[in-house]
């Protein structure tokens, strides 16, 4: 039986096997990569990205408990790419460890940078692919930090959460402008906290400037026209199958507003099914993925053709500042054909 | 004459479009890399980055202020990974303005994202290089936010100064233990907040762990040891021409410890070139700008051979769960040749 044909009869040990070889990137984990993927498009693939200093990590794990209620079998991909050198990610999975330990219906994987730009993004497509593959129905793939390539990976889910917290700092409203774009649905978490009532205020500008209907037909987190007009429970149709993001206040270390944030990503997968964007953001992912692969499949190929001395001959003459990078590639892919 | 050419003469209209020209990466812009790369190599490049909320612009504008004293011509590159969609690095250049303008010995440049993992390291390295071959002594090269691709845009310099500020909230020390890693000298910004030396120690005490030397030497800050063992106003020698990256407090607001921030940046460019790590780190440095500039060639001729149309098929097939992503771009990857 092969690596993947365990996976599929429900081996945990075999899975976590394949995990490290697919992270590995090694000819194995490919291998198994390319037989599981058959099996893969069941899972709703839940992306929750922020601020350091916002609770991501306890929020995560309060919607793995949440979700585990239901008796869904849930994954949690933690990607650190801010952490490159050190076993940050490992650490990581021991802290979780103690709320979610001896319960088979979740598997925490934490993950470190790959050492490349778009390595960390094509390892955690290979592990959500294997997690979905092995039948876990919610995967959620937490990102620390909020640079371009967290967002990068946040954006490989249906379902993307942006969480803030109140009193981050002044830089933190710059960042949301960008991010928010990508925002499915945005957490207030630790709303606990003082200044809570501002940060959603400051969110729910910044909504009105993205969705200008928005304005219109929420107040303080609650629709103002009945149903009939589209409106649930936060999520709001624009009339051309749009989705108004909900702000939902948590406070993780303890539980409140889990269940009324749980209750919004299911209406937001609904809402992706029922207006086909479900398949559309699929196909989205799917195009992000096949890019990053192609990258790497032709940078493999390109070493494999061209010898490390050649290499070494043709970055002299750059640093000799005798040819341009560009000129000195040039000649380097003409040999490689 | 060539915009290049122009560049090189010292017009800066000609700088700005140029510029514009290969952040857009045309083939003008590429043509003017082409022709500058020969004037390159001279400009001292340093890179500040660490996580919002710890006046890293501000610093920045402070250092280029620090180095106009010393006639030195400046240029700011200010890069925005985390603001994928509007236009805040516009708005940056405002603001700045206000400080450094009117002044023809500096030069300021903000880039938001280019779209893509890799793509705005890309466009930065171009940048970077045409302000080089233009004059410019000093390159400072600021990134927002403190993820992989800051990290990663930091590292493009030759002198990477990681930013702290006092009471930034728990998750930052996570963040630290990876990106310590990557700092020639540490700066702790806003030096006249509470907090400020508990931040101090717990940069030191990190320190003391990847660099087990300084703990012995040095003190506070303060080298224990005379000048003879090799330590210099902070920077010291480990024997193979190591670097035990200083710690320096700053408050940017007023200038406070802007001069001796200054002179650790200088002893480290002594530093690398009596070592011979400048050489060392500039190869290392052309060894990426090789890889990320191979990477965009090998795609943009991919996709000069390979039709939209057969993507969408395979894409199709992949959807369908028919063929795997790496089975499908094997078929393609084999039609392109």
């Amino acid at each position: 039986m092969s690596l993947a044909q365990s996976v599929l009869s429900g081996d945990r040990l075999a899975l976590a096997r394949l995990l490290t070889r697919v992270e590995n990137d090694t000819p194995e984990g490919r291998a198994g990569l390319d037989e599981l993927f058959p099996h893969t498009g069941g899972a709703h693939l839940v992306g929750i990205t922020g601020a350091p200093g916002t609770g991501k990590s306890s929020l995560v794990n309060q919607l793995a408990l949440s979700f585990r209620k239901q008796e869904k079998r849930v994954a949690i991909v933690a990607v650190d790419p801010s952490s490159p050198f050190t076993g940050g990610a490992v650490l990581g999975d021991r802290v979780r460890m103690r709320d979610l330990a001896g319960d088979a219906g979740v598997f925490i994987r934490s993950m470190a940078t790959r050492g490349s730009l778009g390595g960390l993004a094509q390892a955690t497509v290979g592990i959500v692919q294997v997690f979905d593959a092995a039948g876990f129905e919610v995967i959620l793939i937490e990102t620390v930090g909020a640079g371009q390539s967290e967002v990068d990976i946040a954006r490989l889910a249906h379902t993307t959460l942006v969480v803030e917290a109140p009193g981050l700092g002044d830089d933190i409203q710059a960042i949301k402008a960008g991010i928010l774009e990508i925002a499915d649905i945005l957490v207030v978490n630790k709303a606990d906290r003082p200044g809570v009532d501002s940060t959603e205020r400051a969110l729910k500008s910044m909504l009105d400037l993205a969705h200008p209907v928005a304005k219109v037909f929420m107040h303080h987190g609650t629709p103002l026209v009945p149903p009939i007009f589209g409106v649930q429970n936060g999520g709001m149709s624009e009339g051309q199958g749009g989705w108004i993001p909900p702000i939902r206040r948590t406070v993780a270390t303890d539980g409140s507003g889990l269940p009324e944030l749980v209750q919004s990503i299911e209406e937001h997968a609904q809402h992706l099914r029922r207006s086909g964007d479900w398949s559309r953001r699929e196909r989205a992912r799917l195009e992000a993925e096949f890019e990053l692969l192609l990258q790497q499949m032709l940078l493999a190929r390109f070493h494999a053709a061209v010898a490390e001395t050649e290499l070494a001959v043709m970055l002299d003459a750059v640093q000799g500042r005798k040819l341009s990078p560009r000129a000195a590639l040039e000649k380097l892919m003409e040999e490689e054909r």
